[in-house]
């Protein structure tokens, strides 16, 4: 995979952070200055992404599922949509914007699941090569808050990974803040219980001075 | 995953070279001898590994898989395979043979599908960590003669991996030929155009030689 100029961003966070009320925003934000925008969700969003996400997610007999099993097929997903959608939209000039990216893996399979890190990490480099965001907004909000404004969001029930416990997520929650750390020049921590308007102003922003100022 | 005298046989080698007909008589020696064996096809034999299966091979909307797509899915049956079933069966003294193992992934998608290597190495070792196989008959034959074999034997039409060209296929034998000559101690070179009966007898001796005397 060649080098390009990558108008590529992620954002990551919990359940209820409200990344997809945020993503909408940015991407007309984009349009109105005459950018051409793709936005997708992981996993999914190719053909084979989406049955490996029915599996993951949303099959029933796959509550057997072992850790391993579910950082390879989060990967394999991740895989063929960099390859078949985020690379060449990219070489085209097309922004994305990713609603969940590696970090995922890092903060859920990883410090959560418990996977060693540095297998996440490989693995994370093996599916994406230098396919890498420019800037990864992360919300950050406690977990029970976050699992409340989903409930109250969604009648639907929860999938397999929204069924685990508080302690999972508080997990996740640690993984997220640790890359924030560790990869302070690409994470905006961003305080998930501000309110909308000021979230999305700061996101305006950090987007603004890293591509077009 | 603790260290266990392991009864675990692999069974390597391209389509048509006799793997299937030698299983079940190596199944009934061992039975006969009065021990458990449990065999296992890959990729499959779970639930999750079945539907990783139907979407590598049979799914003719996955015809624009990408390689690293498709090592990863095998990598996941696998994963789910070693830990649901392989490794359960050993730890209660039940023989293993698998019908194609690891050693399929680096003949197939790092020699044929130029993968680089160490990157398929490193995947394996990930996902089986250390349930190796004590022995691995490799039946060699020069693909042209095992696509005739196979067509004869089947009038289904070719899967995904098996409409590939010759070449291919050539690329598959000489990864194998590799690994039998860089891991001798664990890997047995038949040659597949031996008749049925010779070979029985050579997988016998080996098995015999090195598990019961």
């Amino acid at each position: 995979m060649s080098t390009i100029k990558r108008k590529l961003i992620s954002f990551e966070g919990g359940e209820g952070s409200g990344k997809s009320t945020q993503i909408p925003l940015l991407e007309n934000y984009l349009r109105d200055r005459g950018e051409n925008v793709l936005s997708l969700r992981e996993p999914g969003h190719t053909y084979i992404g989406e049955k490996i996400r029915q599996l993951l997610q949303h099959d029933v007999h796959a509550s057997d599922m072992f850790p391993e099993t579910e950082l390879l097929l989060y990967e394999a997903s991740r895989a063929q949509l960099v390859r078949e959608r985020i690379l060449p939209a990219l070489a085209e000039g097309t922004w994305v914007i990713c609603d969940r990216f590696f970090d995922s893996t890092t903060a859920y399979q990883g410090a959560a699941r418990k996977l060693p890190l540095e297998d996440v990490q490989w693995l994370n480099h093996f599916t994406v090569q230098s396919c890498i965001p420019v800037l990864t907004f992360f919300f950050d909000l406690p977990p029970n808050i976050g699992q409340e404004r989903a409930q109250r969001r969604s009648s639907r029930p929860y999938d397999r990974i929204e069924n685990e416990s508080l302690n999972f997520f508080q997990a996740v929650r640690e993984g997220y803040r640790r890359l924030a750390t560790d990869e302070a020049r690409r994470f905006i921590t961003i305080d998930a219980q501000r309110d909308p308007e000021s979230i999305a102003q700061i996101i305006r922003k950090s987007v603004h001075e890293h591509f077009f100022s």
